[in-house]
């Protein structure tokens, strides 16, 4: 039990989850907080009881000052803080993190990145939070933070250059859940294994000829009726061809790295995509995606003068 | 007002639409029940019942043989009708047609198509007897049938000799009504034009880089929030993507046909793919999917033996 008393809190709020820690001023976490009232269960209105409840719970003074990332800062969320363009230097986008108006406590929300590229215009927010925290050394580093809309990013020299959103772990979703490929993988409820010879074939199909996504999803449907495929080979691969086209499309985009790939994950979504991953020949260098949001709070909090930048 | 007494009934007996017509012997429509009574409503046991009463709405004798195509034939569905393997000569699938049991009508129901191809696994049930009503000369034919599950079919000398299916109307539909696009395209009811730009320039891109088709996706959510875009270019360019991307995958899969391709659709999706197949580049040989089936199930007839084969 730490008796260290708290030098701010950090908030990740999302679009289903909200996490809320008390951290010291080093960065150690003294509480934490998890519930499901993300965007949507917080509207409208309810953001700042709901902050206040969970750090009541937790003991946070009155004056504690918070830093927020996420879904929390878009237009339909609690205050709008308007996107930075990229190229953007990590420091800079938490410079305009965006003061909660009319609130006696100091609550800042960093804003999320736009690339406006008629072409390719992308947003994210909360992963430039994770990115700030994952470590990145000087040079050029390809980022892949998957999830359910999946980012991949390029960042040179602490400086966001460009980045990719890839719908993934949305498509699985949907098509478990919504298609007609939810008779043949039992809903999207159940994991899947990384070892699963379904997975790893499904990925290298996918990554050998990835502009056959379409025509491979229906297959699937087809291998339960005509081979007696079960429901984990099928979730097994579905899961393996949206990834491997991840995977293929981002390696296009952004050319193949010349050193190992950062990936920023957790737990099982972290254990697929290292074995997809490794599938496409690419080495890694892994960063939990819990810690890298803590961590990019914090840096965050400094920026935006809420802890002593010194520390 | 015809006065003709029918020759045989006939059914399409889809997933979830239902239409009967009573036919002349030589297969002239005399008439016609739509309803919503598809597999799905139709469960359990209500087939027969279902059957009866559009067939005594029309006035048809209770010795009126009736042949049925779809999914009626599957097995969660009224009788099964197994599944006949390619390559087929059209003619043969029709005369494996099952008689329904424990009537005292005669009903046949035409067995579907399956490619027993433990890579490229595939399964029709119902686009067998367009195919066969498509009036395919001799030769080789690629036939292009869209559709919530669009097929894309070799035929050789009246043989099936491959086919593929491609979820593109269903990817439409559950990316519509159930992603984070639905906040884009305003969902799913309202329809795409052919000759929309958003939609020309979609297909235009899905061809030019079909393995990019899930990067694309979220493009769509970005360029709302950033560009302003409106909800019938969002869907235009959904809609664009997803047929690009299929016929891209088609031609891979299939070669480019060095003769029309056969467009076996009708109404707004016959455009949309008229639309689609053009701008790659592709000439047509386009035939109304309604009439296609009529005139298939009036084959299917005379296969089995309901109508005499002569006529």
């Amino acid at each position: 039990v730490r008796s260290e008393s708290p030098a701010f809190a950090a908030a990740d709020w999302g679009t289903t989850r909200l996490r809320v820690w008390l951290l010291s001023r080093t960065g150690d976490v003294l509480a934490e907080r998890r519930s499901d009232e993300g965007l949507l269960a917080a509207q409208p209105d309810r953001f700042a009881a709901i902050l206040e409840h969970h750090l009541a719970a937790m003991g946070a003074p009155a004056d504690l000052p918070v830093i927020v990332c996420g879904m929390a800062g878009a237009r339909q969320g609690w205050v709008e803080a308007p996107y930075v363009g990229v190229s953007a230097a990590l420091g800079d986008i938490f410079a305009a993190s965006v003061r909660v108006p009319d609130l006696a406590r100091e609550v800042r929300i960093v804003p999320g990145l736009a690339q406006r590229d008629a072409a390719a215009p992308d947003v994210m927010r909360g992963e430039e939070t994770q990115l700030a925290g994952a470590g990145l050394a000087e040079g050029s580093h390809l980022v892949c933070m998957p999830g359910t809309h999946s980012k991949w990013v390029r960042v040179e020299d602490g400086v966001v250059t460009a980045f990719q959103t890839v719908m993934t772990g949305e498509l699985f979703s949907v098509l478990s859940a919504h298609s007609i490929l939810r008779h043949s993988t039992g809903g999207e409820a159940a994991g899947v294994d990384p070892g699963a010879p379904a997975f790893r074939s499904a990925v290298l199909a996918a990554l050998a000829e990835p502009a056959a996504l379409e025509t491979r999803l229906f297959r699937i449907r087809a291998a339960t009726l005509l081979q007696g495929t079960g429901e984990a080979d099928a979730r097994a691969g579905l899961s393996g061809l949206l990834l491997g086209a991840e995977i293929a499309a981002c390696l296009q985009r952004f050319g193949h790295p010349d050193r190992p790939i950062v990936l920023v994950a957790s737990g099982a979504l972290r254990d697929l995509y290292a074995a997809a991953l490794g599938l496409a020949g690419l080495s890694l260098s892994s960063v939990d995606a819990d810690v890298a949001v803590r961590r990019g709070l914090e840096c965050a909090a400094r920026h935006a003068g809420l802890i002593p930048s010194g520390a």
